[in-house]
């Protein structure tokens, strides 16, 4: 019996800000399941600030694949349930993830996603948490924050630690982590309830909304003596300050740059990255995709910690898939908190 | 009996292009030996592009000090020959390296310098070369060419390498360590004359002048699979071409940025670090004097490659103090080929 399915496709590559007039909802017939494919009701889909860049009609070279226009935008994690499975090792009510996002009902096949896993059908072990934490800190959200902070950043013994967009998705948890590794955490953020959020919930040391003055001045106030790693999701003036404020041996973890995301011409990097020189500074980029060796690590210590208590999780959901377009608008423009997340 | 000493001092700092106009030829007498100081008649002194750095009113934070105006050029490398001696373990005769560098004669403490140890009195085991090799492959610059491969970039079996300034003191030997451990190795410079001494001189697979066309169209012709790792003098559009070209796992051993150093404004980075997020990219600044434990290891292993002559070693000797600065020029001009040097 064939399935109807609403989809969220792109239509039109935005120029600047993207809107949901760049979307459309459409209906489309599911093919019959295949051998090998399960058909999964999807409960939540994610909205990652990455996902803008693949709105471009071209992605960074090496980075995640553009969406193709008129076509569901395949490669964003949901979590759903199992409603029908040909695939061996999964079977009916079964809590799954994968990467066949922004549409209700999804056929998905059953092997290893070609761009380093990502996406893959993965069965969900919901005794370390809800369905919906697979999308953060239980799984690549998670995996981000512990990635960049262990790898990238080679977190040391007293290294002090600034974290930017601390209060999203993946700030938040880094920030945690570093924070429960008994570091010194400074967090910025975009708004004063986001500053509040930093140090009233996660308990950071000191934090600041970047829009109350240069970040440069903002970040020397609260750390005079430098900093040793810079967790940056922000780029531009964030990271022009990073270098600045870097002491010795200081680590970038490069994980983002939403503050280029929506700009149409690329942008000049920081002009003082001689810094990196003067001060035997490393400046890692890195994916969590790269790293999916790491996940049931991460897993592990995060949902332990959110078991415990110790880890604060904040999600914003929007309801209704009709509603992705407004909530990655939402998320851009920084109005969310934690991850954003869409329930459908 | 006290010594005159021919001194060069900056008396202005050049905004743009320096010249010999910012300079002046002063004698000064010298103060009488203290107790723990040695005598120095210098028989070459160095002249660096990061020295260029050092004239400017500010010196980037972290690195290097500003030379003062109208005094003596602390920090610049020399070696030379002991001629009197106060201090311990030093004797009239001894062949020596220090940092009191553009002078005829010093006053040189015996004592462990504080930036790093550069420029602390040692020295030379004359075996290993000739006192002026100490300037070269065997003291900084062969250090910086190896801590650049083997620390900053961790070179590793296969990795495509390309070196820019490669005709230069630290990119010549950079580019022969590369070829020398087994790498494809490509080499960029600026004039033909530079790029023939890098191919039939040192045996390189490849390289181009840049001045023939853009960077990045030069580069992926004679690397069109891309490189892993960059060893980077130059910055600017060298940077963005080796940002563009590497591929996953790559990294970049910064070691100076040669085309922004007579620049007055600041530069702004490379418009696509973000490469370095989607390729899992490492750019990592270093300074060969954070490395100081590891000169005995480099020297010994460069100094067994240029005793066996399979290390080439060019040099570009001007004589007479008094043109110091027109040697800095002409390195600064690109003029010179391998490391340039003053005989005094």
């Amino acid at each position: 019996m064939p399935h109807t399915a609403r989809q969220v496709q792109l239509t039109r590559h935005p120029e600047g800000e993207v809107s949901p007039s760049h979307f459309r909802i459409v209906e489309v017939e599911l093919p019959e399941l295949g051998d090998g494919e399960v058909l999964v009701r999807n409960l939540f889909t994610s909205v990652d600030p990455a996902l803008r860049l693949q709105l471009r009609r071209q992605a960074p070279g090496g980075y995640f694949n553009a969406f193709p226009l008129n076509a569901p935008m395949d490669g964003i994690m949901s979590v759903g349930e199992v409603v029908e499975s040909r695939a061996e090792g999964f079977a009916r009510g079964d809590a799954v993830s994968h990467g066949w996002g922004w549409r209700d009902l999804a056929v998905v096949p059953a092997c290893v996603m070609s761009v380093g896993g990502v996406g893959t059908l993965a069965k969900l072990d919901t005794s370390l948490g809800p369905a919906e934490m697979f999308l953060g800190p239980l799984g690549n959200m998670g995996l981000t924050a512990y990635v960049g902070l262990v790898h990238a950043a080679e977190l040391r013994d007293g290294d002090v630690v600034w974290v930017s967009a601390a209060a999203g998705a993946v700030g938040s948890i880094a920030a945690q982590i570093a924070k429960l590794g008994g570091h010194r955490v400074i967090g910025s953020a975009g708004s004063a309830d986001k500053v509040a959020f930093l140090l009233d919930e996660l308990g950071l040391d000191a934090a600041f909304d970047y829009h109350g003055g240069p970040v440069l001045d903002q970040l020397r106030a609260v750390a005079r003596d430098g900093i040793d790693v810079y967790f940056d999701n922000v780029g531009g003036d964030h990271l022009q300050a990073a270098l600045a404020m870097l002491r010795r041996w200081g680590r970038i973890a490069m994980c983002g740059a939403i503050s280029e995301y929506e700009l149409t011409e690329p942008q000049p990097g920081p002009t003082n990255l001689f810094q990196a020189v003067a001060n035997d500074l490393t400046v890692r980029g890195f994916r969590a995709s790269s790293h999916l060796d790491l996940l049931p690590e991460s897993s592990r210590v995060l949902g332990g910690w959110l078991a415990s208590g110790r880890l604060r999780y904040r999600q914003t959901i929007i309801d209704g898939l009709e509603h992705a377009p407004d909530a990655l608008v939402a998320m851009l423009a920084g109005e969310t908190v934690g991850k954003t997340l869409v329930r459908i």
